[in-house]
């Protein structure tokens, strides 16, 4: 391992990490997180499943909560890159928000292994005040620019829309939980519970014309 | 305490809880698991918010994870009796999916207090396999109440829906998870937020009156 000292407070993203030490221990803990939950995974179990020692853990990050932080933040972080690369900058708004619900939703599910039992809302819960804090920063970006495209809808005349915010936060939840209920294997494929979820969303904000 | 042994297996709601124990364990557990998680809520605490010594909590439920099944059936089927208590029988669609709707989002906000980072989810997950599946056959019929109405929205030619189903899987979720983005004292209040959710759905279903 040729980590040297200063992984050990990189953030995640930064790109110091010559070893890949620290995106292994990052990949073991998704799906460990997601599968057995914060309680219910140990260092141990993470080091193993990275191929190395806890002691090698530890020297990347301080505890067990830091490494389930930097996952979220590299999740929430990753996420929304996807999102914001899958939505035009210069389309109408009702396309836009046909990139949107349709990236959202396939995001979401996608993520959705055998055993995903942890939502990432519940692992958060295992975390400081602080940390919460700092991670719901890192989710406003999202009902954000689902608030820009609803306004841009309104402003060209497309969308009928009573409460922006409150319509957002409405089609956000939708999108966000759907893995809640969506089964792999079921009658429906990913992408049409994406378009059955953006034919709803049009509904939601009155939309004149049909997203292509 | 007068509570007899039977009472260490009585099942949720039965009722045989003459000393009312077993109902104390129960509210407290509630609390406490929300506020702090399952695997941060001890025995100990609970039973010191109940009033009561470990050893009684051992009188009633094998184990803490019994505790958390045991409150987690009581919230689910009493939350259930309050949302089908509020839809009327005999009405046209339109205004059950208005009682359905406005009862479920009050029932989602109202039991939201200043702490409850854990939600019944998240909590589900500290449970075992078989545990899950029969917290889950507990869900259905929600799913299933939403469902017949949206049937009987379509027989009456009151709503136009594509896929029932989705439909009704997408309007529970966005209610159900309306406690992850509501603030308490901020712009709006629980009544106008279930208001709010109301004229979504009926925009959701393409509903050709209004629910009064």
């Amino acid at each position: 391992m040729t980590a040297s000292a200063d992984d050990s407070t990189a953030p995640a993203g930064s790109g110091a990490d010559p070893s890949g030490a620290r995106e292994r221990i990052l990949s073991a803990a998704f799906v460990l997180f997601q599968e057995s939950g914060y309680e219910g995974t140990s260092v141990n179990r993470i080091a193993r499943a990275a191929g190395m020692t806890p002691a090698a853990i530890y020297w990347h990050f301080p505890s067990k909560q830091d490494v389930l932080a930097a996952m979220l933040t590299q999740m929430y972080e990753r996420s929304y890159a996807e999102l914001k690369g899958s939505v035009r900058p210069d389309a109408p708004a009702v396309e836009r928000l046909g990139d949107y619900v349709r990236a959202y939703v396939r995001i979401q599910l996608e993520s959705v292994g055998e055993r995903r039992n942890h939502s990432y809302s519940a692992l958060a819960s295992s975390l400081t005040d602080e940390s919460q804090r700092e991670l719901g920063r890192l989710s406003r970006p999202y009902i954000g620019l689902m608030r820009e495209i609803l306004r841009q809808g309104i402003d060209e005349g497309d969308f009928d829309i009573d409460d922006v915010s409150v319509t957002s936060y409405a089609i956000s939840t939708m999108c966000e939980y759907v893995f809640t209920w969506f089964r792999r294997g079921g009658r429906l494929s990913i992408e049409q519970a994406a378009d059955k979820h953006l034919e709803l969303v049009l509904r939601m904000v009155n939309a004149k014309r049909p997203a292509s």
